[in-house]
Protein backbone atom coordinates (compact mmCIF):
# COMPACT_ATOMS: atom_id res chain seq x y z
CA UNK A 1 0.00 0.00 0.00
CA UNK A 2 1.38 3.20 -1.16
CA UNK A 3 0.59 7.13 -1.08
CA UNK A 4 -1.13 6.70 -4.27
CA UNK A 5 -3.76 3.89 -2.86
CA UNK A 6 -4.81 6.46 -0.01
CA UNK A 7 -4.64 9.73 -1.93
CA UNK A 8 -8.65 11.19 -1.80
CA UNK A 9 -9.63 14.21 -3.83
CA UNK A 10 -9.02 16.99 -1.35
CA UNK A 11 -10.03 20.76 -1.68
CA UNK A 12 -7.02 23.04 -1.93
CA UNK A 13 -6.37 26.83 -1.13
CA UNK A 14 -4.06 29.27 -2.40
CA UNK A 15 -2.37 32.34 -0.54
CA UNK A 16 -5.20 34.64 -1.79
CA UNK A 17 -8.62 32.45 -0.88
CA UNK A 18 -10.58 34.85 1.59
CA UNK A 19 -9.67 33.70 5.10
CA UNK A 20 -13.55 33.91 5.87
CA UNK A 21 -14.17 31.13 2.81
CA UNK A 22 -11.46 29.19 4.54
CA UNK A 23 -13.20 29.38 7.74
CA UNK A 24 -15.97 28.39 5.92
CA UNK A 25 -14.43 25.41 4.30
CA UNK A 26 -12.96 24.09 7.04
CA UNK A 27 -16.51 23.97 8.88
CA UNK A 28 -18.22 22.60 5.99
CA UNK A 29 -16.48 20.16 4.60
CA UNK A 30 -14.87 19.12 8.34
CA UNK A 31 -11.42 19.59 7.32
CA UNK A 32 -8.62 19.55 9.65
CA UNK A 33 -6.62 21.40 7.39
CA UNK A 34 -6.08 23.28 4.22
CA UNK A 35 -3.52 22.17 1.97
CA UNK A 36 -2.05 25.73 0.62
CA UNK A 37 -1.27 25.70 -3.20
CA UNK A 38 1.01 27.98 -5.82
CA UNK A 39 0.31 28.71 -8.54
CA UNK A 40 1.12 25.28 -10.04
CA UNK A 41 -0.25 23.31 -7.73
CA UNK A 42 2.58 22.54 -5.55
CA UNK A 43 1.86 22.78 -2.19
CA UNK A 44 3.66 25.18 0.05
CA UNK A 45 2.03 24.53 3.40
CA UNK A 46 -0.41 22.49 5.18
CA UNK A 47 -2.24 25.12 7.03
CA UNK A 48 -3.65 23.10 10.30
CA UNK A 49 -7.65 24.46 11.02
CA UNK A 50 -6.49 26.00 14.43
CA UNK A 51 -4.61 28.56 12.85
CA UNK A 52 -7.06 30.09 10.80
CA UNK A 53 -8.97 30.87 13.81
CA UNK A 54 -5.71 32.85 14.37
CA UNK A 55 -6.54 35.13 12.14
CA UNK A 56 -9.83 35.94 13.64
CA UNK A 57 -8.85 36.59 16.80
CA UNK A 58 -7.72 40.19 18.22
CA UNK A 59 -3.83 40.39 18.83
CA UNK A 60 -4.43 41.21 22.66
CA UNK A 61 -6.16 37.83 23.06
CA UNK A 62 -3.21 35.89 22.03
CA UNK A 63 -0.93 38.03 23.45
CA UNK A 64 -2.23 38.03 26.52
CA UNK A 65 -4.87 35.43 27.44
CA UNK A 66 -5.94 37.39 30.35
CA UNK A 67 -7.32 40.22 28.58
CA UNK A 68 -9.69 37.70 26.27
CA UNK A 69 -11.40 37.47 28.99
CA UNK A 70 -12.23 41.09 29.39
CA UNK A 71 -14.59 41.10 26.31
CA UNK A 72 -17.61 40.87 26.79
CA UNK A 73 -19.75 37.77 25.40
CA UNK A 74 -21.60 39.42 22.43
CA UNK A 75 -18.21 40.38 21.00
CA UNK A 76 -16.83 37.29 21.41
CA UNK A 77 -19.25 36.07 19.44
CA UNK A 78 -18.90 37.70 16.12
CA UNK A 79 -14.80 37.81 16.32
CA UNK A 80 -14.75 35.82 12.92
CA UNK A 81 -16.33 39.25 11.52
CA UNK A 82 -12.12 40.23 11.78
CA UNK A 83 -11.38 37.52 8.94
CA UNK A 84 -13.25 39.44 6.78
CA UNK A 85 -10.94 40.93 4.32
CA UNK A 86 -8.09 39.68 5.28
CA UNK A 87 -6.55 36.08 2.86
CA UNK A 88 -4.79 33.48 3.98
CA UNK A 89 -1.38 35.09 3.16
CA UNK A 90 -1.94 37.23 6.06
CA UNK A 91 -1.54 34.05 8.49
CA UNK A 92 1.32 32.00 6.74
CA UNK A 93 4.33 33.91 7.35
CA UNK A 94 4.81 31.95 11.02
CA UNK A 95 4.04 28.68 9.16
CA UNK A 96 7.79 26.96 8.92
CA UNK A 97 8.83 23.84 9.50
CA UNK A 98 8.51 20.81 7.43
CA UNK A 99 6.13 20.20 4.28
CA UNK A 100 3.29 17.48 5.16
CA UNK A 101 3.51 16.29 1.82
CA UNK A 102 4.71 12.77 0.53
CA UNK A 103 5.44 11.15 -2.85
CA UNK A 104 3.38 8.85 -4.59
CA UNK A 105 5.35 5.74 -3.71
CA UNK A 106 5.66 6.36 -0.19
CA UNK A 107 4.41 3.91 2.10
CA UNK A 108 2.28 3.92 5.11
CA UNK A 109 5.32 4.06 7.43
CA UNK A 110 6.65 7.22 6.01
CA UNK A 111 3.31 8.43 5.63
CA UNK A 112 2.47 7.99 9.63
CA UNK A 113 5.84 8.99 10.68
CA UNK A 114 5.52 12.61 8.43
CA UNK A 115 2.17 13.20 10.48
CA UNK A 116 3.95 11.94 13.92
CA UNK A 117 6.48 14.34 13.34
CA UNK A 118 4.62 17.25 11.66
CA UNK A 119 1.68 16.76 13.88
CA UNK A 120 -0.47 17.38 11.04
CA UNK A 121 -3.54 15.40 10.94
CA UNK A 122 -3.38 15.85 6.69
CA UNK A 123 -0.73 15.21 4.21
CA UNK A 124 -0.83 15.87 0.63
CA UNK A 125 0.38 13.33 -2.08
CA UNK A 126 2.37 14.55 -4.88
CA UNK A 127 3.17 14.35 -8.41
CA UNK A 128 6.88 14.20 -9.69
CA UNK A 129 6.85 17.70 -10.62
CA UNK A 130 5.43 18.30 -7.17
CA UNK A 131 1.96 18.94 -8.22
CA UNK A 132 -0.63 17.58 -5.60
CA UNK A 133 -2.64 15.01 -6.83
CA UNK A 134 -4.67 14.52 -3.75
CA UNK A 135 -4.51 14.10 0.26
CA UNK A 136 -4.49 11.50 2.78
CA UNK A 137 -5.97 12.56 6.03
CA UNK A 138 -5.69 10.76 9.29
CA UNK A 139 -8.74 9.14 9.21
CA UNK A 140 -8.30 7.49 5.92
CA UNK A 141 -4.67 6.39 6.86
CA UNK A 142 -6.05 4.41 10.82
CA UNK A 143 -8.62 3.31 8.52
CA UNK A 144 -6.80 1.32 6.36
CA UNK A 145 -3.66 0.20 9.05
CA UNK A 146 -6.91 -0.98 11.35
CA UNK A 147 -8.26 -2.84 8.46
CA UNK A 148 -11.90 -1.35 8.69
CA UNK B 1 -22.16 32.18 24.17
CA UNK B 2 -20.12 30.45 26.49
CA UNK B 3 -18.19 26.99 27.02
CA UNK B 4 -21.50 25.42 28.65
CA UNK B 5 -23.38 26.32 25.31
CA UNK B 6 -20.83 24.96 23.17
CA UNK B 7 -20.10 21.84 25.06
CA UNK B 8 -21.04 18.18 23.96
CA UNK B 9 -20.93 14.65 24.87
CA UNK B 10 -17.47 13.55 24.11
CA UNK B 11 -15.54 10.05 24.65
CA UNK B 12 -12.38 10.63 26.95
CA UNK B 13 -9.82 8.02 27.95
CA UNK B 14 -7.57 7.24 30.88
CA UNK B 15 -3.58 6.38 31.55
CA UNK B 16 -4.89 2.67 30.88
CA UNK B 17 -6.95 3.07 27.83
CA UNK B 18 -5.13 0.10 25.30
CA UNK B 19 -3.32 2.18 21.93
CA UNK B 20 -5.39 -0.07 20.09
CA UNK B 21 -8.92 0.86 21.60
CA UNK B 22 -7.45 4.77 21.31
CA UNK B 23 -6.63 4.10 18.04
CA UNK B 24 -10.04 2.40 16.86
CA UNK B 25 -11.72 5.28 18.24
CA UNK B 26 -10.14 7.79 17.01
CA UNK B 27 -11.25 6.31 13.59
CA UNK B 28 -14.65 5.02 14.58
CA UNK B 29 -15.55 8.77 15.66
CA UNK B 30 -13.44 10.74 13.39
CA UNK B 31 -11.94 12.39 16.79
CA UNK B 32 -9.35 14.69 16.37
CA UNK B 33 -7.98 14.10 20.27
CA UNK B 34 -8.39 12.38 22.87
CA UNK B 35 -9.50 13.72 26.50
CA UNK B 36 -7.27 11.76 28.74
CA UNK B 37 -9.13 12.17 32.40
CA UNK B 38 -7.50 10.82 35.82
CA UNK B 39 -9.73 8.42 38.22
CA UNK B 40 -11.54 11.73 38.87
CA UNK B 41 -12.61 12.38 35.71
CA UNK B 42 -10.51 15.79 35.60
CA UNK B 43 -8.38 16.29 32.22
CA UNK B 44 -4.65 15.55 32.24
CA UNK B 45 -4.07 15.90 29.00
CA UNK B 46 -5.54 16.64 25.14
CA UNK B 47 -3.58 14.31 23.38
CA UNK B 48 -3.88 15.15 19.32
CA UNK B 49 -4.70 12.08 17.00
CA UNK B 50 -1.18 12.80 15.41
CA UNK B 51 0.39 12.14 18.72
CA UNK B 52 -1.67 8.28 18.87
CA UNK B 53 0.20 7.35 15.63
CA UNK B 54 3.55 7.87 17.28
CA UNK B 55 3.13 4.92 19.46
CA UNK B 56 2.53 2.16 16.67
CA UNK B 57 5.79 3.54 15.14
CA UNK B 58 9.26 1.87 15.50
CA UNK B 59 11.60 4.21 16.56
CA UNK B 60 14.24 4.19 13.70
CA UNK B 61 11.18 5.52 11.59
CA UNK B 62 10.99 8.79 13.80
CA UNK B 63 14.60 9.38 14.82
CA UNK B 64 16.05 9.16 10.68
CA UNK B 65 12.60 9.07 7.88
CA UNK B 66 15.05 8.19 5.31
CA UNK B 67 15.33 4.65 7.48
CA UNK B 68 11.06 4.37 7.27
CA UNK B 69 12.24 4.47 3.52
CA UNK B 70 13.42 1.28 3.50
CA UNK B 71 11.20 -0.81 5.05
CA UNK B 72 9.02 -2.97 2.65
CA UNK B 73 5.67 -2.44 2.38
CA UNK B 74 3.98 -5.01 3.94
CA UNK B 75 5.75 -4.56 7.02
CA UNK B 76 4.28 -0.64 6.85
CA UNK B 77 1.13 -1.76 6.35
CA UNK B 78 0.79 -3.60 10.03
CA UNK B 79 2.83 -1.35 11.74
CA UNK B 80 -0.07 -0.54 14.22
CA UNK B 81 0.19 -4.21 15.67
CA UNK B 82 3.13 -2.48 17.80
CA UNK B 83 0.39 -0.47 19.53
CA UNK B 84 -0.82 -4.17 20.60
CA UNK B 85 0.07 -4.17 25.02
CA UNK B 86 0.35 -0.88 25.03
CA UNK B 87 -1.35 1.86 26.73
CA UNK B 88 -1.90 5.99 26.46
CA UNK B 89 0.46 6.26 29.44
CA UNK B 90 3.10 5.53 27.24
CA UNK B 91 2.93 8.23 25.01
CA UNK B 92 2.13 10.73 27.19
CA UNK B 93 5.79 11.26 28.84
CA UNK B 94 6.63 14.34 26.29
CA UNK B 95 3.19 15.56 26.33
CA UNK B 96 3.77 19.16 28.18
CA UNK B 97 2.16 22.31 28.01
CA UNK B 98 -0.75 24.34 28.48
CA UNK B 99 -3.79 22.09 29.09
CA UNK B 100 -6.57 23.06 26.16
CA UNK B 101 -9.71 22.74 29.05
CA UNK B 102 -11.70 25.95 29.63
CA UNK B 103 -14.39 26.54 32.14
CA UNK B 104 -18.05 26.57 31.26
CA UNK B 105 -18.30 30.00 31.62
CA UNK B 106 -15.59 31.14 29.31
CA UNK B 107 -16.51 32.75 25.87
CA UNK B 108 -15.64 31.84 22.23
CA UNK B 109 -12.97 34.60 22.45
CA UNK B 110 -11.15 32.62 25.05
CA UNK B 111 -12.19 29.20 23.70
CA UNK B 112 -10.80 29.95 20.09
CA UNK B 113 -7.46 31.96 21.64
CA UNK B 114 -6.86 28.72 23.59
CA UNK B 115 -7.40 26.55 20.21
CA UNK B 116 -4.87 28.70 18.65
CA UNK B 117 -2.33 28.63 20.93
CA UNK B 118 -2.13 25.39 22.20
CA UNK B 119 -3.23 24.07 18.45
CA UNK B 120 -5.62 21.87 19.31
CA UNK B 121 -8.75 21.61 17.61
CA UNK B 122 -10.39 20.12 20.60
CA UNK B 123 -10.74 21.83 23.89
CA UNK B 124 -12.45 20.23 27.12
CA UNK B 125 -14.61 22.01 29.14
CA UNK B 126 -14.74 21.35 33.21
CA UNK B 127 -16.90 22.21 35.95
CA UNK B 128 -15.38 23.97 39.06
CA UNK B 129 -13.85 21.13 40.70
CA UNK B 130 -12.25 20.32 37.61
CA UNK B 131 -14.01 17.50 36.35
CA UNK B 132 -14.71 17.80 32.67
CA UNK B 133 -18.38 17.43 31.56
CA UNK B 134 -17.88 18.06 27.76
CA UNK B 135 -15.86 19.04 24.96
CA UNK B 136 -16.32 21.82 21.88
CA UNK B 137 -14.65 20.59 18.75
CA UNK B 138 -13.35 23.07 16.06
CA UNK B 139 -15.82 22.85 13.84
CA UNK B 140 -18.70 22.81 16.48
CA UNK B 141 -17.01 26.87 17.07
CA UNK B 142 -16.57 26.96 13.36
CA UNK B 143 -20.16 26.07 12.86
CA UNK B 144 -21.87 28.67 16.15
CA UNK B 145 -19.27 31.44 14.88
CA UNK B 146 -19.92 31.73 11.72
CA UNK B 147 -24.00 31.65 11.98
CA UNK B 148 -24.67 27.62 10.23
Amino acid sequence: MQARDLAEAFPSATMDTPALEAARRLATDRLNGLVVVDERGRPIVVLPATQVLRLGLPRYSQDDPALARVIDEAHADVFLRKLAGRTLSDCLSEQKGELPAVNEDDTVLEIAALMARTRSPVVAVVDRDGVMIGAITLHTLLDRVLGR
